[in-house]
């Protein structure tokens, strides 16, 4: 999916809603759990209730590793299931030396067909490069993430080549990085737990689409976000995912997990009016 | 296992390598290819040909997900036939927020029963944290990696507390996270790529046991990364995957791979020798 795909599709359902498919096999209401394959009648339940709500599904892939191989027959027909124009992020945090990174991308991008990764940045360029070979797929690289640990070495101050070191890690990382690909196949993670760093983060990638996790039960606000953060394109995914799919637990769980994201498409209904006119 | 244990192993062994089970379906000798499962089966022969020569093994997961469920199936098929003795790595460089670290610590080190587990750090404490909870298992968390993007984020001079900033990111990174577990839990990545860097590393964890990739295929040398890592209790475990498993790829690769394997115990018994006394 191109960013033009992407902007259009945010306009035509007012929301840059990404639903978070972090399914926990004991969360699943019980009248599932009998199912030959219950995390996907989870997830399918899911998307038929949400589909029309919101632009991204992004399946945490710890969730679907930690059930074995079962997980990954799952996984994959839950990418089968999702609609043809809805962007599909794998949230693998994946990265590793050259050679190895290439397998990553060929499990995510040819074997699951998702339209992007999320990729950790430590290891440097040769680790994601290997991820951005295929045209129409996405690197999602972690710049600022929204967990308490965030702190400890991505809010470190860095040798920026001036004197007086005032650049965190996280910015070194996005002002590096953005060399590596256009704002057409690089998104970055942000959490909208740090709403103090946004504006220093759209200063050095201005036109960049941002995945911003940590609204809802991580303590972000939508509304701060969105003001601080959307550009001309809008450039913000917003997740949610526990607020969402674990919105009731009893059958009626995939009308209340609707009724969880039209609150939050139609607050994203509000801002897009509001900053985009 | 414990580091008492894995140093036993490694005086009985004369030995402190690790061999890498990066599995490519498409290296694997046409002989086995019909098999049902060639992955396993090139695996089981490599783990018969080596076991008494090394005291680690680390399939890199890259090369199992990329083969889907089934690629789950071979490396559990895989880590059951390791020999108990035998530390086992999952080098996966995973690393997420607490509640999805747990996830992946329940995958590699329940599931799939592994001693350890290969971390990447951006993401900070509690993305490490849940993958030490449980007694007998290792995090071995990335500090200063054989590739060249390495230079990238890793070595950027970081602010250390004094004026000068000498410290580069891995140091800190060295520095922080040592106080998350003790040396009986937690060993780092380093290099053999990065030999200038080595006794920089020593001085602030000179107990902790590196696992050090890029020896061979990368260039790094061995010579020297015993000369100035060793400590009292070893403290490496040198990696080496293409040089030993594709050592050859005809009906005698284990035989040859068996060779290669010899070749690098031996020099490693003569470092023991000479380093330990």
């Amino acid at each position: 999916m191109t960013k033009e795909e992407l902007f259009t599709q945010i306009k035509k359902k007012q929301s840059y809603l990404c639903v978070g498919l972090d399914t926990d096999i004991q969360k699943i209401p019980a009248h599932l759990r009998n199912t030959e394959d219950p995390v996907f009648e989870f997830n399918r339940r899911i998307i038929d209730a949400t589909a029309d709500l919101c632009v991204a599904y992004k399946p945490n892939i710890a969730f679907y590793e930690a059930l074995g191989p079962k997980g990954w027959v799952s996984l994959e027909k839950t990418l089968n299931y999702i609609p043809e124009d809805i962007f599909t992020i794998a949230d693998a945090k994946r990265g590793d030396i050259g050679n190895t990174s290439e397998l990553y991308a060929r499990a995510f991008f040819e074997n699951l067909n998702f339209d992007s990764i999320t990729v950790a940045p430590y290891m440097g360029e040769d680790s994601v490069k290997p991820f951005l070979l295929k045209t129409g797929k996405w690197v999602i690289l972690l710049a600022l993430t929204s967990n308490p640990g965030s702190a400890d070495f991505q809010l470190l101050q860095t040798d920026d080549g001036t004197a007086d070191y005032s650049r965190c890690l996280f910015e070194n990382v996005l002002a590096t990085s953005k060399a590596w690909a256009s704002d057409e196949q690089l998104m970055y993670v942000v959490g909208a737990t740090r709403p103090d760093f946004i504006q220093r983060v759209r200063e050095i990638v201005p036109d960049h689409f941002l995945l911003v996790p940590g609204v809802g039960a991580q303590g972000g606000s939508l509304a701060e976000i969105s003001r601080l953060g959307m550009n001309q394109h809008c450039g913000l995914l917003v997740n949610s995912s526990r607020n969402i799919i674990y919105a009731a637990s009893g059958p009626d769980f995939a009308e209340q997990a609707r009724s969880a994201a039209l609150l939050v498409q139609q607050e994203m209904a509000d801002y897009l009016n509001q900053y985009l006119g």
